[in-house]
């Protein structure tokens, strides 16, 4: 008998006879009847046993009990109009239960599997298996399913091909940490898990393949926040001859329609394009979430002479004075309120938060008294400032200005509950600086990577003044968060060497570590470029998730553990002779020496 | 303007305007004209300049050199009728070429790019990018996405879902060896790479999710033979409440429709099934090539009392005596040929071959003396030998005999040139012994892995005569090739339990290694099994190669290096001490000591 899904049962099957296999929701006896709820990943569905049609099932149902896997052979039957559940695909029958097979027995699980369980992470993760039965979870993974379909349909339409880069690759010290793989062959050797197949995209470009994609495993071994994991899935695009506005249309194309076979959603576009320096400016995020206002207006013109030596000063020094209006909210924060944003701002380095409440056209505040007639009719301008409104203000060097505000707006959104959680704002980011200066080191890092490609292809500004020299890359921000990054690349091998040049590479270095890919540059190497994208963050928002390890299948603690598996473990001595190792001692067992 | 593919280009195209990008594949001047040869993706089409029309574009074409990259526009004309190709599809027209803009250039490659080059493989692998440029390299691995692309198409459309599972996970010790990942924040402890998801994707079928797939990287250290590397990819698929007669059927349909989309070829489903036992008696092998006959055929009941003591010693001793009939061709073997496949079945641990040659319907030889009448009537007819055959017999333990004619068979095949390699022979092999015996450590191995469930789910014989109980295990394989292999897995505690007790596991290990499985086997677990293929080995027969290699993009060579990055390499001392780790000292320095 074929076996018939539970969640697809509807009032034109009534009369059907069924066999369903699933796991027991809930079982509840009522007046000599026992209901189950029957559950499988298409849904659920009400399953009564009764006297005079179950027979022996009845009693073999007195046994049954929570997350018990049955199967049930039975026929449809309509429910009475008074017991139909209306919240329930399958509300409006039952199955009248004929026969009863307990396929598998199931002691009381340590949580119930419901949505609404208030139970800790760690146990959710101890039982992964039980947590992934909750419907939530369930939905998640079925629309990642539907969303890397949606991504792959549509590339291979476009005619990319699907193709797989190693996995166990070369260590390069440049970008974030690798985890490494000790080779049993080659003593004192390791391969590196990569952090993103970048070079073999390119050398796949160089290889004539024109059109690459691959959704894949990238891996970083960096302290871990509640945004990244361990391992991580990115969809990693490459193609030749194309434009920086070719791959933008592309991927417009792509999240279209994405988010219309996903999440069954027309968006706009082209997509709203913003540069890096105004997206700082503006938003005091490289990632801006427009889907509400609160932007950061910049004063520093206007209060440059101010008496409030504070503003003047940070002017004066180079730095500068933004201001966000809380636009009739004056009332709303009180001082303590007013002291705890200040505490917020501190974290980003700044020194303090300025304030100034609006009142009969007048400036109130404790610095109020500092501003000229002309400061406040031009304050008041610039931000549209009116009776009601609450002015914060930053005077701070520009990045500290930039950060504190920036921070500090998210949090005044989620309070005054300014986010429209159904929109979906994309967003390009594009003028990237090509470097960030590393003030430790005292050199340039490159700001996406080493292998991006100046703005407009020219080099000559390169080594002569390279804090300004801008990225020809372009970012894609979804509701504040960096969806995902991509760039032209150098094609040709002088460029390249010169970038390397300028991050500090020696030449012996930069061929030591990128050598078969400077040699790969001449032997012509098209243009080309790409973008890559967070696979699990693109689901996590798609899915109105706000935690990346709901996303994720089997993912890793904060201290980069499974405590399903209890992975990583310790290895047997042989393990570690064989790969030509030993541990370190510890500073414990040093200090017993 | 729009680029236009190189290999498009047709007689429908004459007058149209193109702008080409792609390679030179090659230059010919001709009677004061420059003939290019343009390569992209789509294939080659010719570029010619000519001082009538191409104006400045033919001195800059004297320029170019193989493998330069271009950007040409220009007109598509016909060919005269003599210089018409028919070997290209492009070969009616010819771009009459206006203007040229070199994209990159290219120093002279360290190999021609063109299939037929006799080019060492090391070489091939250090210039990997170069070697893909190949036209039958860029045919592989198209045929590579069309063949995922037609299994993903097919799994979708069965409602499977696409999960990834981990890549940091526990080491096990069971199965061959890991790769180790160190871990940094846990000192002294390390992640493995997974060899298969089998462990997650059976949790998942805990988890409620009933299909799963998955085309998953997959890692193993183990040393390397031609048709293997340390990292190679599966796909993996699991289901709940499937039979293995479902499991199998599917998986047909799957085949076909790959074989179907991929190389435009009907097959015949069901496909045949034979028993493990039945494959070794007639093919001496677990992954008969049928594309040919030469079957073994065991002659111990016709031979047993023979006076050739070397036949009836083996089968007294409990061994058995097997022969092929090489039909027609005695005369093609002489004593020389016959000499070396006797030192080729000794590789096997055969101490012999012994042969006949029938002739006027009269065994010829140097044993033929030993056979009575009988004898000979009855070997006659079982290998329905007539005049002109020559008979090749091992007498020996039953593995020897097998092992040594299997293989003796495959090389019989490829000398008389018996293969139609047109052929895509699917077969089942079924009905495995559930365990193999290990004579060195005197224990039970697990034939498949320890999760496969004994035939017909019956445990009684599991203890107590183990060497008998078969498993509830599937192998496809395709024209001699072991294409993929999967089982109905145990879905109940006890029943693990036992199975680890008989690898001879103590409880403490079993828990130790697989505590989170069979606490997980107590909370509901539908019955549950899946299959699992090896796409780099399904893409090499589909493409008709023979190295493994040339199925993956950027392979490992036999040890396991990559000599285009030079994988695996040294690390720096700080990355080792960030991992608690340090070199053993070599034995070379130990003996320094």
């Amino acid at each position: 008998m074929v076996r018939t899904k539970c969640g697809s049962l509807r009032r034109e099957h009534l009369e059907q006879e069924v066999t369903l296999k699933g796991w027991v929701q809930k079982r509840r006896d009522l007046g000599g009847l026992i209901f189950i709820d029957l559950r499988d990943r298409s849904g659920l569905v009400q399953v009564v046993f009764n006297p005079e049609t179950s027979g022996e099932a009845l009693e073999k149902a007195e046994n049954v009990r929570s997350e018990y896997v049955l199967e049930v052979k039975g026929t449809v039957v309509a429910r009475d109009a008074q017991t139909v559940n209306s919240n329930l695909g399958t509300g409006e029958i039952e199955v009248a239960a004929k026969e009863l097979t307990i396929l598998n027995k199931a002691k009381t699980p340590p949580f119930m599997i419901e949505d609404q369980s208030e139970v800790s992470e760690d146990l959710r993760l101890k039982y992964r298996y039980l947590d992934l039965r909750r419907k939530e979870m369930q939905e998640t993974f079925k629309m990642r399913h539907q969303t890397t379909q949606s991504i792959r349909n549509f590339l291979n339409e476009e005619e990319f091909l699907d193709m797989e880069t190693p996995m166990l690759t070369k260590s390069t010290p440049e970008g974030a940490r690798d985890y490494l793989v000790p080779s049993r062959v080659h003593e004192g050797e390791f391969y590196a898990l990569p952090q993103s197949p970048q070079l073999f995209k390119q050398l796949l470009m160089m290889s004539g393949f024109e059109r690459y994609y691959q959704i894949v495993r990238c891996f970083r071994d960096e302290d871990l926040r509640a945004d990244r994991q361990p391992e991580f899935t990115q969809v990693d695009i490459e193609t030749s001859f194309m434009t920086t506005e070719d791959i933008m249309a592309m991927t417009e194309r792509m999240m279209k329609r994405v988010m219309k076979e996903v999440k069954g959603q027309e968006i706009e576009t082209p997509f709203l394009r913003m540069p890096y320096d105004e997206a700082m400016e503006r938003y005091g995020s490289d990632k801006p979430d427009t889907r509400f206002g609160l932007e950061l207006v910049n004063l520093s013109e206007d209060v440059k002479n101010s008496g409030f030596k504070v503003f003047s000063g940070a002017v004066a020094s180079g730095g500068q004075v933004s201001a966000i209006n809380v636009e009739g909210k004056a009332d709303e924060f009180s001082r303590k309120d007013i002291d705890k944003m200040t505490e917020d701002v501190k974290v980003y380095g700044a020194k303090g938060l300025a304030w100034l409440k609006v009142k009969d056209g007048e400036f109130n505040g404790p610095i109020a008294k500092f501003f000229s007639e002309e400061e406040v009719a031009s304050i008041k301008e610039k931000m549209a400032a009116k009776d009601g409104d609450l002015l914060l203000f930053v005077a701070d060097q520009t990045s500290v200005v930039h950060d504190s505000l920036g921070a500090l707006r998210q949090k005044l959104a989620r309070r005054l509950d300014l986010i429209d959680e159904t929109k979906f704002n994309f967003l390009w980011v594009t003028d990237w600086p090509l470097f960030e200066y590393d003030e430790d080191e005292g050199r340039y890092h490159a700001a996406h990577h080493p292998f991006t490609m100046p703005a407009g292809g020219r080099m000559d500004e390169l080594k002569k003044n390279p804090k300004h020299v801008r990225a020809e890359a372009y970012d894609i921000v979804l509701n504040g968060y960096e969806l995902g990054g991509g760039s032209l690349r150098i094609f040709e091998k002088d460029m390249q060497q010169e970038m390397f040049e300028v991050l500090g590479f020696s030449q012996e270095e930069a061929n030591e570590q990128f050598g078969f890919l400077l040699e790969a540059l001449e032997y012509g190497t098209p243009p080309h470029g790409g973008i890559a994208f967070g696979l699990d963050r693109l689901v996590m928002l798609l899915a109105g998730r706000t935690n990346l390890r709901d996303t994720i299948l089997f993912p890793k603690t904060a201290s980069a553990q499974d405590p399903m598996t209890n992975a990583p473990g310790p290895v047997s001595e042989a393990q570690l002779d064989e790969l030509h190792l030993q541990l370190k001692p510890s500073s414990q067992s040093d200090s017993d020496e």
